[in-house]
């Protein structure tokens, strides 16, 4: 029998809550204290949505910590060690954020609307109150706030046709992470070609939580043309694609990761001069090399169903790393999950195994993503 | 039909969520990134014998935050406005966290181990990110982790039969708030006269999350004479008792309240001259006098079914504060709910009402708590 949950005071509610309830809802988690619908009740025939068609997603949990001042980019910079010359307005960035020990506290996605107003779209941390700390200790002049911003995503193959039905062709003009402030029938949005999948798409930063359902209904009515149906991020399609769960893949109480380990290194340009918080912890590690890389891991045997908890990866019996997150891939196949592995260990390594509740799988490493 | 809850590895589960699943749990909410236990099927059951027997509560979401070296209480007071002069290990102190402005950002207990270890028993809010911020940019001695800690709660008037039972006639000695290192068969835990209820018992503090199975099959036992079953912290109870909730009745980011609003005004003894992050701003509040006060409300009409999110508390038909939560309390046979109303605004004040979704409700102020 499936655990239900209880929907009480102490976890908002999105401003597209009584939308999906309506369309049909059946399941939730909760992410940064608020609701984020699981299912519609066709967990497969969402797949393939997202793989085939289009699909629309109340992800309002993706909440803004807004940086808003004369010292905006000047926080921005310390919170993230990727140098952040040359950003501008409309251009959005993937920021992973450290803290003093380079271990990751969060990957948001830096929306700066201005030099003086900048968005980090966050994954599930508090990071937040992080921001706020850093902000006020160093006597900087900036505000850290959460507006009333909630994202809602339009993904699949078949998402830029109703972006484009919705809000006029300028949208497909759109660079990857670019945002433009605009208006639909007076509902005030940022618009930006992003979403948390790699089928494309849009996804709509709703800055009046009172117009919820208004929005999900504009865009269902706009894309019932391309049999446009609900959903939610999916975890099959993420680790098909190798995207990065903060919380699920690294968490700094639990799962303690930097940056050069989680594959960002490329991002990260320390030659640049520039200050951030983490910055003597990355430089050791950028010397030393780092100890553990990202991997992706196939398992032998009859699909799985997935883990709750991080499972132990194996080399003759040893514990050498671990698995965050597997799940049966239809596409593939085969069981795949993501996980980190020592550093020197190469793909053809043999003798692997992961830990399941009900025994060892066989298994071996590849490259990510496993699909593009 | 109540929607379900996946439990997948973005959500960390406790070191008794096999055993709680053994023992027929049958819904979950998320707290600090963990899962928690909402029922076992009979929520009337549950509150009966959370009132007039004993229960056990896998609170393992507490989540410690630990400050260990030598400047732990340096840090540990610069946290909270609280002043923490007399502090000595074994003796636990409620203490609400501020940030720079003043605004409450968490509300733990404090365990002081010893001078050098120091436990802050979290709410829901990532504190841990703002101890460590604050702790590394003022260069403080001290490191802030999480360490393997997961409380389990006996609660309920026959609490400290069980307790007794189980650990021994020393457990009855501790006053509220107390605390003491000790082991269970072997199994390391610290044993605090504490909990969320008003009901009485104590709190098993976890040290070894490899042996939760155990340590609940034991709590178990030793309670099966006076009848003790599983429950979970109880939303009704916690209201008729006054307790607070954060997260529900205040949050940074969404509900703002400072602690001269939520009543904590007794334990803040400005005149003690600590230095805390937030004084400018609670002398400043201490000095006008806090603008809003926390309320008891009783709302007229049929028995209420809770509330999703706040509530706006109306005079004459015009906003002037929230209710957070609301139930129907069958002890009182009242609707009873908490909040916020204006300082200046009396019990007996006349024309209020409450704004639920099926329309407005009749209200009145009264004293917390609405049960002793």
């Amino acid at each position: 029998m499936p655990f239900s949950i209880h929907v009480g005071p102490n976890v908002r509610t999105s401003p597209f809550f009584e939308a999906t309830v309506a369309d049909g809802v059946r399941s939730f988690s909760v992410y940064n204290h608020m609701y984020i619908p699981g299912n519609f009740g066709d967990p497969d025939g969402e797949y393939d949505r997202l793989l085939h068609g289009v699909a629309m997603w109340d992800v309002a949990v993706q909440r803004q910590v807004e940086l808003a001042g004369p010292d905006a980019m000047v926080l921005a910079q310390l919170l993230t060690p990727r140098h952040l010359g040359g950003t501008r307005p409309g251009q959005g960035r993937y920021v992973p954020l450290c803290d003093h020990d380079g271990w990751l506290i969060n990957d948001p996605v830096l929306l700066p609307l201005s030099q003086t107003q900048v968005w980090l779209s966050i994954a599930d941390s508090d990071v937040g109150l992080w921001a706020l700390a850093i902000a006020r200790e160093r006597g900087l002049d900036v505000a850290v706030t959460e507006p009333d911003v909630s994202p809602l995503a339009i993904q699949g193959p078949l998402a830029m046709e109703v972006a484009e039905a919705l809000l006029g062709d300028w949208v497909r003009a759109l660079r990857p992470f670019a945002f433009r402030e605009t208006e639909l029938d007076g509902i005030p949005l940022v618009v930006a070609r992003s979403g948390w999948s790699k089928q494309g798409g849009v996804e709509l930063y709703l800055r009046d939580g009172s117009r919820g359902t208004e929005l999900w209904e504009r865009v269902k009515r706009a894309g019932a043309p391309w049999d446009i149906g609900p959903g939610a991020p999916n975890d099959i399609e993420r680790l098909e694609s190798g995207l990065i769960s903060y919380g699920a893949d690294m968490r700094r109480q639990t799962l303690p990761a930097n940056p050069f380990e989680m594959g960002f290194g490329a991002m990260i340009d320390l030659s640049a001069g520039h200050d951030f918080i983490g910055r003597a912890a990355l430089e050791r590690i950028a010397a030393e090399g780092p100890a553990r890389r990202r991997v992706g891991v196939f398992l032998d045997g009859p699909p799985v169903d997935g883990n709750r908890q991080p499972l132990t990866l194996l080399r003759d019996g040893v514990r050498i790393g671990h698995v965050t997150e597997i799940a049966h891939s239809r596409r593939l196949g085969r069981n795949i999950g993501v996980g980190l592995a020592p550093a020197d260990l190469g793909d053809d390594a043999t003798g692997l195994s992961v830990g399941l509740a009900d025994g060892e799988r066989a298994a071996s490493l590849t490259a990510l993503p496993f699909l593009r």
